[in-house]
C-alpha cells in the first residue's frame, strides 16, 4: 500500500513537521524500517541511536522536548501517544483481508448450527450440534468447537484451538493455537482412601475483545461461569481455574496460574509466572510482580511481590537486606564476642 | 430427571430430617440452587448465607451440631460426608448418557486394531495400527493415537490429545484436551560441543481411575516405564519428566513439575507451580506447598516450602521474620553503637 | 538385529577388553537389559549394584581405574564417552527406518508448495500455500503448516504441532507434539483505557538439529525474526516470546519461559521453572537455576540462583542463614537484654 505522511496523521490525529506529500509505503521497527517506512520513537534513548535507522519518517510524542525534537531532521508525525498512533499505522498498513465465504469441504459441522456470514472454516475443524456462530469468523483448521457453543462476530481461532460444550464467546475475540475452553475445573471430593470426581455443570465466558494466549487451559465452572472480561489479554501457557472471574482489561503474562474461585479486579497486571491462590480477591489497578505467589486478597492499586507476597517496595528492600545477611551473623557474633569480654571485666 | 429427597438420601446411604416425599430436580451449588435443587453445606460458615440461597434441600454432615441444624429450617439428608455423596447426587442426575457406537466416517483407523463396543470415534482421529480400544471407548475429535496404543475400558479422552506409540492407558481414565502422553524424555549425551539425543525406548502406563488434566505433558520412559498410579488426578499444564512414577491417589495441582526418575509416593499432594528436582523420591502422604522448589528426598507425612524447601512451620516462621529483616539490620547496628560507646567509656 | 562386541567397538571407537566375538543384539539400561544387551556404566556407584544387572557387556570409560575396573567380569567396550558411546550404539539398534514416501489421503496440501522426496504426510495434516518440505520429512498427523512455512530435510514434526505462517524449520529439527510456533508475540499498547494489538509481521526460525519439546510456544517477532540456533534443545511447556534469540547448544529445561526481546548465549543452561526478563542478554556457558528469576542480564560462565538472581554460591550460603534466622533474631535480643543490663549497672 502506498500512502502520504500526510494521509497517516490524518489516521492517527497527529501534526506533520516536514514534508507531508513524502511516499510512505509501509511501517517498521526502528532496525527494520527502509526509507519509505514510517518509525516510531518509543523514548529519548531511541533519539541516540537515530543513524541507526534508515526510517523515512518517525511518530513522535507531542511532548517530545524541542532539544531532542531538534535531532532529529526526517519528517515527523507529532501525537498524544506515539505507541497507540504506530499501532494504528501497522493496522492501516498490514491487516487481514477480509475474509471470503469459505467452508473447507473437509470440515465437520454438526445439526442446528448456525453460521454466520461470510465464515471461515478451515480443514479438519468440528463443529458440533447446536453451535452458533457469528460473521466473519475464521476458524483456521484442526479446531474443535464443543455442542452448543456460541461464537460471536469477527472472531479468529488459530489450529489446534478446544472450546468445549456450552462455552461463550463475544466479538472480535482472537484466541491462539493450542488453547483448551471449558476443560473440566479440577475439583474433587476427598474420602480418605481416593478421590470422587466432581460434575462441572459450568461454563467459561469470553466477553467481547479479549485475546487468548497460545497453549492457555481456561476450565470451565462447577456451577455458573469461568468468567474472561472485555479487553483482557492473556500471554501463552496461563491457567485459569473454575470459576475464576479476570476482570476488564486485565493483562496475565505467560505461565501465570490463577486457582479456582479467584476474582481478579479491572486493570491489574499479573507479571510473568506468578501464582494466585483459591478464593481471593485482587483489587483493581493492582500489579502482580513477577513469579509472586499471592496468598492473600490484594487491595486495589497496590504492587505486591515475594511468595508470599508482601508490597513491592518493602520486598525489594529485604531483598537487598538478604544478600547482606552473611555480614549481618557475622557481626552479630562479633557483637556477642565484644559483650562476652564487657560482662567478663565487669565481673 | 425428577425424584424423591427420600430416594436420594438411599443413594447416598443418608437419614432424611423433614419431607422425604419431597420431589427434587436436580443438585446445583448454593448460590445456584432452584427450590427444587438439593444443595450442600459445605461448611459452618455457610449456614449464616443460608438465607442466600434457594434450595430445596441440604446434604448436611452427620456430625453437624445440634446448635446450627437448628438453623436449618429445610430438609436435609445427613451423611458421613456431604461433598462425597453430594457428587454421588450430581453423577445421579448429570452423567453422562452411555456412549452409542459410532465410528466417525472422517476418522482414520489402522490395520491389525481392536476397537471395544460400543466405541464413539469422533471426527479426524488417527488410530494407528495395533492399537487396542476397550469398550464404552470415547474419542471425541483430532486425537491421535499412535502404534501399539492400548486403552482400558470406559475411557474418555477430549479433543486434541495425543498419545504416543505404545503407551498404556486403564479403565476409566478422562484425559483433558491438549494433553502429549508419550513425547520423549528430555535425555541428550554432551559431548562438550553439542548435544546427542538419548533414544527413548520406554512407555507411559497410566493405571485405572486417573484423570490428567488439559495441556498436561508425560514424557515417555529411556526404559521401562513412566508410571501414573490408580486414582492419580493432575491439573492443568503439568510436566511429568521421563521414568516418574506418581504413587497411587497423589494429586498434582496446576504447572507443577517433576524432574526424572523422581518417585512420588501415595496420596502425596503437590499444590499449584511446585516442582521438584530428578532422582528423588517423594514419601506417602506428604504434602508439598504452592511454589516449593524440592531438592531432596521429603519423608512421609512431611509437609513443606519453599526454594529450598523446609519444613512447612519453619518456613512459615522465616517468612514472618523476613518482613522484620530491616528492623533486625538496624536494631543489630544501634547494639553495635551502643557498644562502641560502652567499650569507649571502658577504657 | 544382530552383531557382536567388536563390531560395537568399531562404532563407538572403543576398545573391547574380553570377548570381542560376543553376540549383541540389543542395548538397554543397567535395570532393563538381558544377557544379549550391552549397557553402560554411567558411575563409579554403578558399579557396586553390577550384581544386579543381567547385561552381557559394558561401555565404560577409559578413565576408570583399574581397581574398579577389576570388578567387572563380564566384556568391556571402553571409550573416552560412556554417554555419547551409549547414544550410538541405541541410535544403531533402534534408530527409526527411513520413512517410506507417503502422502495420506485425508490431508490437505495448498497450492504452490514444494514437497521433498520421500516425505511422509499422516492423516489430517494441513499444509498451506506455498510451503517448502525439504526431503525425509515427516509430519506424523493433524498438524497444521501455516502459509510460506519453509521446512529443511530430515524433519520430523509429533502430532498437534502448529507452525503459523513465513516460519523457517531447519535440518533434522524435531519437534514434539502440542508446540506452537509462530503465535503472536504479547504486544499492545495502552492508551489508559485498553489495549491496542500490536500486528506482529516477523517470524520464527529454527536452526539445524534444534529439538523443541513438547506443548512450547515460541512466539512470532514483532518484526525481525524470534531465533533459536543451532543444536537447541528444549524440554516442554517453555515459553519463549517475541524477538528473542536462543543461542547455540543451549538448553531450556521443561516450564523455563524467556520474555520478549532477551538474548541467550551459546551452551546456557536454564534450569526447570526458571523465568527471565525482557531485553536482557544471558552470557555464553552461563547456568540459571532452577526456579530462578532472572532480572539483570547476566555474565558469561556467571551461575545464578534465586529471585531476583545472585551467584549461586551466595544464594546457597544465604539459604544456609536463612533458615538460623530465627535463632539470630533470638540471639539479637538476647543481646540487646545484656546490653540493657551493662548500661544500667554502668549508670
Amino acid at each position: 500500500m502506498e500512502t502520504t505522511l500526510g494521509q497517516l496523521a490524518g489516521i492517527v490525529n497527529g501534526i506533520v513537521t516536514g514534508n507531508s506529500d513524502k511516499r510512505i509505503t509501509g511501517a517498521s521497527s526502528f532496525e527494520n524500517a527502509t526509507e519509505t517506512d514510517i518509525t516510531y520513537v518509543a523514548d529519548i534513548k531511541y533519539l541516540k541511536m537515530i543513524n541507526q535507522t534508515k526510517a523515512g519518517a518517525y511518530v513522535i510524542s507531542k511532548t517530545l522536548p524541542e532539544q531532542f525534537r531538534k535531532t532529529i531532521h526526517q519528517d515527523t508525525i507529532a501525537v498524544d501517544l506515539p505507541q497507540v498512533a504506530f499501532t494504528k499505522l501497522l493496522q492501516f498498513f498490514y491487516s487481514e483481508p477480509e475474509i471470503k465465504h469459505t467452508i473447507h469441504p473437509q470440515s465437520c459441522i454438526g445439526n442446528h448450527c448456525h453460521i454466520g456470514y461470510p465464515a471461515s472454516i478451515g480443514p479438519y475443524v468440528v463443529i458440533q450440534d447446536e453451535v452458533v456462530l457469528g460473521d466473519r469468523v475464521h476458524l483456521m483448521g484442526n479446531i474443535y468447537i464443543g455442542h452448543g457453543v456460541s461464537i460471536g462476530n469477527d472472531v479468529k481461532i488459530y489450529p489446534n484451538v478446544t472450546i468445549l460444550d456450552q462455552c461463550v464467546i463475544g466479538n472480535r475475540v482472537i484466541i491462539h493455537s493450542g488453547t483448551v475452553i471449558g476443560s473440566d475445573g479440577f475439583g474433587f471430593a476427598p474420602d480418605g482412601s481416593m478421590y470422587h470426581k466432581i460434575i462441572h455443570r459450568g461454563n467459561v465466558q469470553i466477553d467481547d475483545d479479549v485475546e487468548i494466549g497460545a497453549s492457555n487451559t481456561i476450565d470451565r465452572a462447577t456451577f455458573g461461569r469461568t468468567w474472561i472480561q472485555r479487553g483482557v489479554k492473556t500471554d501463552n501457557l496461563v491457567h485459569i481455574a473454575h470459576n475464576v472471574t479476570i476482570g476488564e482489561h486485565s493483562i496475565l503474562v505467560a505461565q501465570v496460574g490463577i486457582a479456582g474461585s479467584t476474582t481478579i479486579g479491572k486493570h491489574v497486571i499479573l507479571a510473568g509466572q506468578a501464582g494466585v491462590s483459591g478464593h481471593l480477591h485482587i483489587g483493581d489497578r493492582a500489579i502482580i510482580g513477577p513469579k509472586a505467589g499471592i496468598t492473600h486478597s490484594v487491595d486495589p492499586n497496590q504492587i505486591m511481590s515475594g511468595t508470599p507476597e508482601m508490597p513491592h517496595r518493602e520486598w525489594l528492600k529485604i531483598q537487598r537486606i538478604l544478600t547482606r545477611l552473611p555480614d549481618i551473623r557475622t557481626k552479630l557474633l562479633q557483637l556477642e564476642k565484644r559483650l562476652d569480654s564487657i560482662e567478663k571485666k565487669g565481673e
